[in-house]
């Protein structure tokens, strides 16, 4: 038995591990062109902030020890076409630069996604970066320590954990977002909040310019990125530039070969991970998902459901059987003091998909007004009018924001309403929450809101 | 429409508030024996640890602040006897030691919970406390800020915050406890744990003495505690001494007017708080609580449960229509570095209840390995075998076990199965879980160990 894995950073990397464990007796080749494998790409920015020394730290397993179990990883070699008729990859290796063809019985898709590069003149200068790859991750550190300010283009989940880095390393930074207010995945008067919160803990340490496109950037002699301008014309300098501006699904090669794509753009699998084409397998930040809430298919690219994907894969190609249902949407980061979180659907998008949705915000402490390290969020619960069920949930603050979306989760996946929702018994001690949980205030609120008479 | 209120800790406070609101015509009247009302019985610890200096803190509304509301709040007027036919209670004085009658049309017991005091020889000397009420916070820590050596009597919740309190104000501390663990709510398998882990954080700061009773007292010449002596026979000196071995609720004149006692030996009631006499509800700590899960009369007296009791109550009284549905056990505490926290059933008292349990334990980070505030937690899920139903969690550590106790909560009260929540979706950034959380590592677990082929 023949299985061959293409990419190998979450997805990829947990394929080769959980078939080695099921199928001791299978040779199982991991192709990638990456310089890497098993790292923890969300690990980037605290390396960047320099939560730890080594970059190795990120790396969950070595190859060394994935060929001491016998998964032959081999870097630097990239998957250029799929055969499916005769089960066959052709594979160029980028370090000799000849290609070569290798068989399979089982094939695992996993090449994740790449960056999004907006349309900017000059872009390509140095210092110009994205985030992406362990070499991204080194390489920004590097010119961080050796800087006095960074721009970051585009205001999402990697931005802001960017714009931390970069502050914590005691840079000045300039965030430029296209949106008029950051963190555009949110609904818009979450996302206004969020920029407001970020402004008001920026201390002169960073500036977020909203509703501005960055059109165009200046060098030095050395070919150095030195200067930014924008779409309305402000200009001004800067020492490195870094891209994060989303990614998309590294999916070409799949499909040339005949790999059926979904309507979301991401290779269109089921719940098995198997795709349209005979022993081929997609998992990870290159295949689509299913929103268990509506049965919709979208695409959100995160390392805790590629692991997930990864396993589901590796049990079904080893003859095994695993679904994988799919995901809520759930999210969350971090950036200085504030965490930012969210499940399901926002309203827009729930408003997207057909639903009648009905929100209820509120801002509350996270614990009771006497503890020393109190400190507020804003929860914003959205259901369907018509059914009354739970549809997601947002919560930005200084607070304990994260645990309330997760306290959310199980409610969407357990299809509950509103009204089962506020009858939930969460745990209360003064330095946990307040006697009722703000989850409950504003399950309250909104059930006042639905509530048919 | 004239309300009577008996007791105004948590419960009784909400209903009078809640009544007020829907009911602005009403005179509603509380009457307590205690010296305050409306104050937050579970911050006692930290007022006493110094998180606030004033005791008022405390205080969610002032016998003032009713009284501008129309609420007439009697202090120091305890409740003797109700006269159910006559629709009258008779109500003592404690100040001017007289009696009087008072009529309603809609009666509150809201009386809550006392002390238990084991029978221990000179029980009665100076500095003995227990913790229930305002005046004791004030006490206990007057005497503290004076003392160098505390005891503490029982290792459940309250007993735990007063060990951290304690040791935060650089007492030397012994906690005696009759079980051969601490917390002994928990299984005896966390239980130890619990003990383990508090012993490998004293440093010296603490001792805890399991499977040992308190037996005796010893006093010095003004008739203060002075020393503590063990059913094993040990005697040490210590300067204080605070009773933390549990609370009864204060039922016994209930009963002396025909209100029905539960087999928890609280108040039975019905999902509006009705009792089973015509225009009396009873809440908060008198009150017997109905366990979501199995429906099962538990007693189980907490503030925030206390709360929704009391509101569900007020709007009952007043016409409305509410019910509350119960309670799933769920319950947090802290005690310096460690968070103990818990929801639905534990296996032994699953067994009690005649389920199958099956567990599963692990023990995991709660972020990122790479994150500087990493710390571990050991999680138990158990479920019925036969069903594979959630039944509970049990979590201790020093790492964040509180939000994966109330990511559990909603699973509870959807029923859902193991299964289905293995396909739970969690954030996942570094500073907030590992890629895969250990809630669901600990699930993936359970499943394999309940999969029927």
């Amino acid at each position: 038995m023949k299985i061959v894995i293409l990419g190998g950073v979450a997805a990829g990397a947990k394929a080769a591990a959980k078939t080695r464990r099921l199928l001791p007796e299978a040779i199982i080749d991991l192709y990638t062109d990456d310089t890497h494998i098993s790292y923890s790409a969300c690990g980037l920015p605290y390396y960047i902030q320099g939560n730890f020394e080594d970059y190795r730290t990120l790396l969950v397993r070595s190859p060394e020890e994935f060929a001491a179990q016998g998964v032959n990883v081999h870097l630097l070699h990239k998957a250029i076409k799929i055969l499916p008729e005769t089960q066959q990859v052709l594979i160029q290796d980028l370090k000799e630069n000849r290609a070569s063809l290798v068989e399979y019985d089982k094939l695992v898709i996993a090449t994740g996604a790449r960056p999004i590069i907006p349309p900017i003149e000059n872009v390509n200068l140095k210092n110009v970066f994205t985030v992406r790859h362990v070499e991204d991750g080194i390489n920004i550190r590097e010119k961080a320590l050796k800087s006095k300010h960074a721009t970051i283009i585009g205001s999402g989940y990697i931005g802001l954990e960017l714009l931390e880095a970069f502050v914590e390393l005691g840079l000045k930074v300039t965030m430029v977002e296209f949106a008029p207010y950051t963190a555009p995945i949110f609904d818009d008067d979450i996302s206004t909040l969020i920029y407001e919160q970020l402004i008001s803990i920026s201390d002169g340490r960073f500036e977020i310019l909203t509703s501005e496109l960055v059109t165009e950037l200046f060098s030095n002699e050395n070919g150095e990125v030195r200067g930014v301008k924008t779409g309305s014309g402000k200009e001004f300098n800067t020492d490195m530039v870094v891209i994060c501006t989303g990614v998309r699904p590294n999916v070409e090669f799949a499909i040339e070969a005949g790999v059926a794509i979904g309507e979301s753009g991401a290779i269109k699998v089921n719940k098995h991970m198997h795709t349209n084409l005979p022993h081929i397998y997609a998992c990870g930040d290159c295949a689509e998902k299913t929103l268990i809430i509506t049965g919709s298919k979208v695409w959100v690219p995160l390392g805790s459901t590629a692991n997930k994907e990864g396993r589901t894969a590796a049990i079904n190609l080893s003859g095994g059987y695993d679904d994988f249902d799919g995901i809520l949407g759930s999210a969350v980061v971090r950036c200085l003091s504030l965490t930012m979180s969210m499940t399901g659907l926002t309203e827009k998008k729930a408003k997207l998909l057909g639903f009648k949705p009905v929100s209820a915000s509120v801002t509350k402490n996270d614990k009771v007004g006497y503890m020393p390290d109190v400190n507020n969020i804003t929860l914003k619960l959205t259901a369907d009018w018509t059914t009354g069920l739970l549809l997601g949930a947002q919560a930005v603050g200084a607070g304990d924001a994260d645990k309330r979306i997760n306290a959310l989760t199980a409610a969407l996946l357990g299809r509950l309403t509103v009204e089962e929702f506020t009858r939930n018994d969460l745990t209360y001690a003064p330095p946990f929450s307040p006697t009722i949980d703000p989850l409950l205030n504003a399950a309250q609120l909104l059930l006042s809101k639905i509530k048919k008479d």
